[in-house]
C-alpha cells in the first residue's frame, strides 16, 4: 500500500524560435515548451509518473497552474487502487462538475487532466516493468473498454461495438507484437518542410529524407499560394514521383479559400491536406473533403476531444485522423478516438514533433496497430528530429521507422539535467 | 494620454452549494464564483475596467491565473489607443500564435481573454459616460463590423453581409432605444426549476412567477424521467396553459436518449429544450432538433466560440441561441454571434444567472434588439434572483422585464465590500 505524495510541476521552455524550427503559417515563432509534471509516491520503489502538455511558449505558465490545481484529486490516494482503475480516475477528473465548467472537455483544463492521466499511465507501466504500448497491447478487450467513457459517443460507438472491434483484433496480437519489435512502425518526416527554411534547405532536406528511406514528407503551406507552388515544385522534383508529399496549412484558410487553394496545389499529387481550416469546423472540413476528393483531409492535432473526432468521422470530414498525445485527456481519451477511427475505417497517423510528442504518441500508434485497427497499412507517425536528446528514452528512428520503445513507462520522462536547464 | 498600469485579479467564491441554488442534472453542488479582474490606468479620472469569468467553484484559481497571465499584453499600453481599437486588441489577444495553442479559441485561455476584453469595454463605457448597451447601440455599422473577426465565418457571414444586417436595423434605432428605456427587455425565470428543490417549493415558486408577470419559466430535467414528468405536471398545473415552460437538461443525454426522453415530455407543451447533449455536438443537436420539431432546441451557455455557433446555425441544430457573457472572448465575439443569429433568423435568448451574468448579458441583448436583430419578438433573457446585491448596479427587474441599465459601464462592477468578503 502506497500513497501519492505530491506533484512537482515545471515550466520548461526551449528557445526554438531563434532558428525557425517549427515555423508555419500560423505559428511564426514558437518556443517549444512543456508544462511538465512528476507525480511522486511514498512507495519504496522510488518510481515517479511523468506527464506533460506540449505548448509553444507563452501561456505555458497557465498550463502549469492548471496541472498543479489537480493535486487534490490525486495526492493522498492509494496508488495501487488508482492505477488499477485508471478508467475510474479519468471519469472522476473529467466529470468533476465544477472543473468541467472550465471546458467542458477542452482547452487548458482538459489538457491538464491529460498530463495527469498520462503521468499515472507512465507510473503504471514503470511499475509493471513494460513500455506503455506493450502494457496496453496486452490488456483484454474488457479491460480496454473499461478505460473508455462512452458518454456522447453512443450514437457512433457503443461499448459493445468497441468490444467487437477489440475482439476482432485479438487473435494475432502476439504476432503483431513480434513484427513490431522486428520491423518498427513507419514514420514520415516534416523536417524539410517548415516555412522559415530557404529553398536550398528545403531541397537538401527533402533529398536527405529520400536517402534516409522516407516514403512520405510533409510541407507547410498556406502563407502565399505562389510560394507554395514554388516550394512544392522543388520538393516534387527532388523526391520524384514515388514519394508521397503531404501538405499542412495549419488552419490558415476559410472554407472556400481552402478549396480554391488546394485545387491549385493538387497537381503535385498530394498525400493529404492537413488542417485546412479551423480545427473546430466539422462542417467546413466535410465540405472541403468532398470538394478535394480523392485527396484526403487530415486533422486532429488541435482536435479538442472525442466528441469532435466522432463528428468529423460521422460527417466524412477526414480521411486521415491525427491523434495528439497531449491535446486530449490522455491515454484513455485517445483509446476512445482510436476505437472511433477503427469503427469508421479511417487510418490514424499521429501528430508528433514538438517536445516529446514523438516519444509519447508512438506508444499509442503501436497499440493501435497491434490491438485496435490491427494493421499499419496506410498508417505513419509524424517524425521531427527535434529535442529528443532531452528524454530518458529518446525516439529510436531507423530506416524511417520508429523502433519499439523498450524501457518501462510512457516515454514522457525527461532528463533531470534538461529539466534543470530549461525550466523557468 | 494615459497608460494601463496593472491588473488586480481576485478569486471570488460564493458558497452557494449549501442551499442547492443552481443545482441541476450535471452540476449538483456549484459554488458560484468569479475570476475577477480590475484593470487600472494612470489617468486622472481614476476609472477602472471590470471584467470576470463566471465559474462554479473548483478551478476558479486556474481561471484567475489565466487572466493574470494576460497582463503583458495590456499593461503599459496607451489607454485611448486601445479603447479606440478594441477590434484590434481582440485580434491581438485571440490570434497570439503562442497563446492560441492553448485553445485555440476555447476554454480557460479564451474565457480569460473575454474577461480582459470585457473589462476594456467596461472602461470605455465608463469613460464615455454611458451604459455599454447604449454605447454599442450608437456605433455605426462600420464601427461594429470592425470589432468582428470574420476568419472562419466567411462561409456563413461576410463583412458585407454583416454590414447589410446592421444597416437594415439602423433606421429606427432611436425609437427602439426609447421603447427599451420605457418598457424594458423581457425576461424569463429559472428560479422555480432547480432540481434540488422540493415539490412544494417548485409549486410555490412557479405560482409566484406567474403572479410576478412572467410568461415563461424553466425547469431543470434529465436526472430521472419519472421525476421530470411529475415535476412538469406540477408546474404545468400551477401555471396553466398560457405560460411557456422550457426545460433544461444541462447536457445530460446522448443523442438517442435525448430524443426518446424529450418525446415523453413533449406533452407538456415545451417552449424549448435546452442543452440536450454535449455542447460540442453539432450533429447530435441537429438530429435532435429534427426529431423533436416543432419543439425548438436551445443551446449556447457552453458554446465555446463563434465557429461552433456558426455550425449550429448552418446545421439547423438550434431554434433558440443562448449567448453567454463570459464563455467566449468577450463583447466582440458575442457581436459576431449576434450577427450570425440574425443572418440565420434565429432568436437570441441569453443565458444568465450565475454571478453577474444577468448584469452583463442584458447589455448584449438590448444592443441586439436595437441594432442587430432590431426586435425583441421571441426574445427573452434568463433571470435568476441570485447574488445581484453584490454588484454596483444590480439588475433592476420589474414586471418580468429587465430595466435598461443607466450607469456608465458594462455592469461588471462588483462592490468592493463583496470582493473583500468573498475573495480567497
Amino acid at each position: 500500500m502506497s500513497k501519492f505524495t505530491r506533484f512537482v510541476v515545471d515550466d520548461i521552455r526551449f528557445p526554438t524560435s531563434t532558428d525557425f524550427d517549427g515555423s508555419d503559417a500560423m505559428n511564426p515563432d514558437p518556443d517549444y515548451s512543456a508544462a511538465y509534471v512528476r507525480i511522486e509516491t511514498d512507495a519504496e520503489d522510488g518510481l515517479t509518473g511523468h506527464g506533460f502538455v506540449f505548448t509553444i511558449g507563452r501561456g505555458n505558465d497557465v498550463q502549469c497552474a492548471a496541472i498543479a490545481a489537480l493535486q487534490p484529486w490525486i495526492v493522498g490516494r492509494d496508488v495501487e487502487e488508482a492505477l488499477a482503475d485508471l478508467g475510474g480516475v479519468w471519469r472522476e477528473l473529467v466529470h468533476d462538475s465544477q472543473l468541467r465548467w472550465l471546458g467542458p472537455d477542452k482547452g487548458v483544463i482538459h489538457m491538464a487532466i491529460g498530463a495527469v492521466v498520462n503521468a499515472l499511465w507512465d507510473l503504471r507501466a514503470k511499475r509493471e516493468g513494460v513500455p506503455l504500448w506493450l502494457l496496453l497491447a496486452r490488456l483484454s478487450p474488457e479491460q480496454l473498454v473499461d478505460l473508455v467513457d462512452f458518454r456522447y459517443l453512443s450514437d457512433a460507438l457503443t461499448r459493445e461495438q468497441a468490444l467487437d472491434i477489440l475482439r476482432a483484433a485479438e487473435p494475432h496480437r502476439e504476432e503483431r507484437i513480434a513484427a513490431l519489435q522486428r520491423d518498427g512502425y513507419p514514420g514520415y518526416t516534416t523536417t524539410p518542410g517548415w516555412l522559415g527554411y530557404s529553398d536550398e534547405k528545403l531541397a537538401r532536406l527533402s533529398r536527405e529524407a529520400v536517402a534516409d528511406g522516407f516514403t512520405q514528407i510533409k510541407l507547410k503551406v498556406g502563407a502565399d499560394l505562389q510560394e507554395d507552388i514554388r516550394r512544392l515544385s522543388i520538393a516534387r522534383e527532388v523526391v520524384g514521383p514515388d514519394i508521397r508529399i503531404a501538405i499542412d496549412a495549419n488552419q490558415r484558410w476559410d472554407r472556400d479559400e481552402a478549396i480554391a487553394w488546394i485545387r491549385e496545389l493538387s497537381r503535385f499529387d498530394l498525400a493529404w491536406v492537413e488542417e485546412p481550416t479551423s480545427p473546430d469546423d466539422i462542417l467546413a472540413h466535410a465540405a472541403i473533403a468532398e470538394a478535394i476528393a480523392p485527396v484526403p483531409v487530415a486533422t486532429g492535432e488541435h482536435g479538442m476531444n472525442r466528441v469532435l473526432f466522432k463528428q468529423l468521422l460521422q460527417a466524412k470530414a477526414l480521411g486521415v485522423l491525427q491523434i495528439d498525445a497531449t491535446r486530449v485527456a490522455g491515454v484513455n481519451e485517445n483509446i476512445a478516438i482510436l476505437l472511433l477511427a477503427a469503427k469508421f475505417g479511417v487510418p490514424v497517423c499521429p501528430h508528433a514533433g514538438g517536445v516529446g510528442l514523438c516519444e509519447l504518441v508512438q506508444h499509442l500508434a503501436m497499440f493501435d496497430g497491434i490491438a485496435v485497427s490491427g494493421t499499419t497499412d496506410g498508417r505513419m507517425i509524424e517524425y521531427v528530429a527535434h529535442l529528443h536528446e532531452h528524454f530518458a528514452e529518446p525516439v529510436e528512428f531507423v530506416d524511417a521507422h520508429y523502433r519499439a520503445p523498450k524501457l518501462p513507462g510512457s516515454g514522457a520522462e525527461m532528463l533531470a539535467a534538461s529539466i534543470a536547464e530549461y525550466r523557468r
